[in-house]
């Protein structure tokens, strides 16, 4: 099982993750000259527990800013029992309610309607049996086929790196996965989606595992700042920015309606303002 | 049992009531003077069934105009069988999955942040049972206590009129009803909630619930025009209007996580246009 040590590894990559990324969102909005800067606003708050009096928090970073209308990027270490409904659901939560959980999450809603939205999210869980999990998908309202072959591109060497079954696999979970069924089309153009991998509970299982995390996470870092260098400049118009609303609207569809970790956030009493850190800054259902 | 002739009449005064409520609305929006005036568009619809040649429909009524920035008022009359899964949860549908359903259903999001979002919907449904179901409930950016009193006894004279018990439980049920509890918050100022509601199947019985159903209607043509007229010339600022996507986010979120008719709609096929029509033009989730 993952020992302390471990978890201090693991929460510790994922902060530091956090501020790298929140660092080269920084970066490019330094890269345009209209108005200030945005910058990364930090609030750590903590988790409620009923069965402890500690259940561990987070540190959301929130950037408003000129070239990402709204940049959330979460960490979060929680641990404490899980409700016995949602035990159930729960590999190996069933025989033993405790968990400990610790993640990276972020969602970006760029101003530029030519600039794609991105989700990116990987974490480790442990119950009675220890897991990782994640995934990243590219939500363009304007396809680019140069940036759909770049971006698949990435995750597949990530993936590739560390074995060759993950990037077929990963990325057929994602396309099944960031689907919506009432509008039978799919949320954008995919990525890599995994969850419950473990490559055995043992030193090196842990090891190959977190090493893969730790490549996703660093091509997620090589990739979105050059896709959006590629187009947040470019001009729009009034109509291309309503198409945005509108994409950002089933953006919205998919996160409330089918997302589980937003359902299961939900209703386990997580941090509202963190699960819904998500959502955009503006849709519309015209 | 509901018969040929109550179902004509049911499906006739649900489109008679369309027809008056677009009137109505329409009728607002000749009283403010920018821009063109805003008109309904309807649109037809054929629900398809796999059980059936023929599914029954709707007519949908959208409006964009400049006092109501999206108003939707839908009829539909349906029928056909539920889907296995789905009948357990329905009453009478167990033992006989054919149903038969007719009703209206309205959201009018206002664009003046001060004039308030509404909600209106009453319908019946026949299975191996038969009863009627509605609710109104009123959303208000700024709450103005007159508006709230005023929508209350408009609703609570509709009810007495029928019965002393239904106001008292119909309130009740719209409070528990129309309730975020991620949020913990309501989603608006309350109105009425019903469902299931069967006076005994008998004509008279029929009579009864379908004269409630109708005054529902009538209290709902007559108020909220009032409230609509208070304050849609009075003018308001950018930092009001946001106030108002705020609210509005949490109006899709209520639709997408918790409304029932939303999520059963969506996961029986239904038209999703007609079920989506509820969600704002324009949302902030800041």
């Amino acid at each position: 099982m993952t020992t302390p040590n471990q978890k201090t590894q693991l929460s510790t990559w994922f902060s530091h993750l956090q501020e790298r990324i929140c660092a080269a969102l920084e970066c490019l909005e330094e890269e345009v000259d209209e108005l200030a800067p945005g910058r990364f606003c930090r609030k750590t708050w903590k988790r409620k527990d009923a069965s402890a009096p500690d259940g561990g928090g987070g540190t959301m970073a929130l950037m408003k800013g000129r070239v990402f209308e709204k940049a959330g990027v979460n960490v979060s270490t929680v641990y404490g029992e899980f409700p016995p409904q949602f035990a159930k659901e729960i590999p190996g939560a069933a025989e033993d309610p405790r968990f400990w959980a610790s993640g990276i999450s972020l969602v970006i809603h760029p101003l530029n309607p030519f600039v794609p939205a991105v989700h990116m999210n990987t974490r480790h869980i442990v119950t009675s049996q220890c897991w990782f999990g994640g995934g990243v998908d590219l939500t363009p309202t304007f396809e680019f086929e140069q940036d759909t072959a770049d971006f698949h591109q990435a995750f597949r060497t990530a993936c590739d790196t560390h074995d060759p079954t993950y990037y077929p696999r990963f990325k057929a979970w994602c396309d099944e996965y960031f689907y919506l069924p009432h509008r039978q089309e799919p949320r954008g153009i995919g990525g890599i989606f995994y969850d419950n991998l473990t490559s055995g509970d043992t030193l090196e299982g842990f090891e190959k595992d977190f090493a893969f995390t730790r490549d996703v996470g660093e091509a997620f870092l090589t990739i979105y700042p050059n896709l959006v260098r590629r187009h947040m400049k470019k001009p729009w118009t009034e109509e291309e920015k309503q198409k945005q609303l509108l994409k950002r609207a089933r953006y919205v569809e998919f996160n409330l309606l089918y997302d589980r970790g937003t359902r299961f956030g939900l209703n386990t009493g997580g941090n509202v303002d963190a699960i819904l850190m998500s959502l955009p800054p503006l849709a519309s259902w015209a």
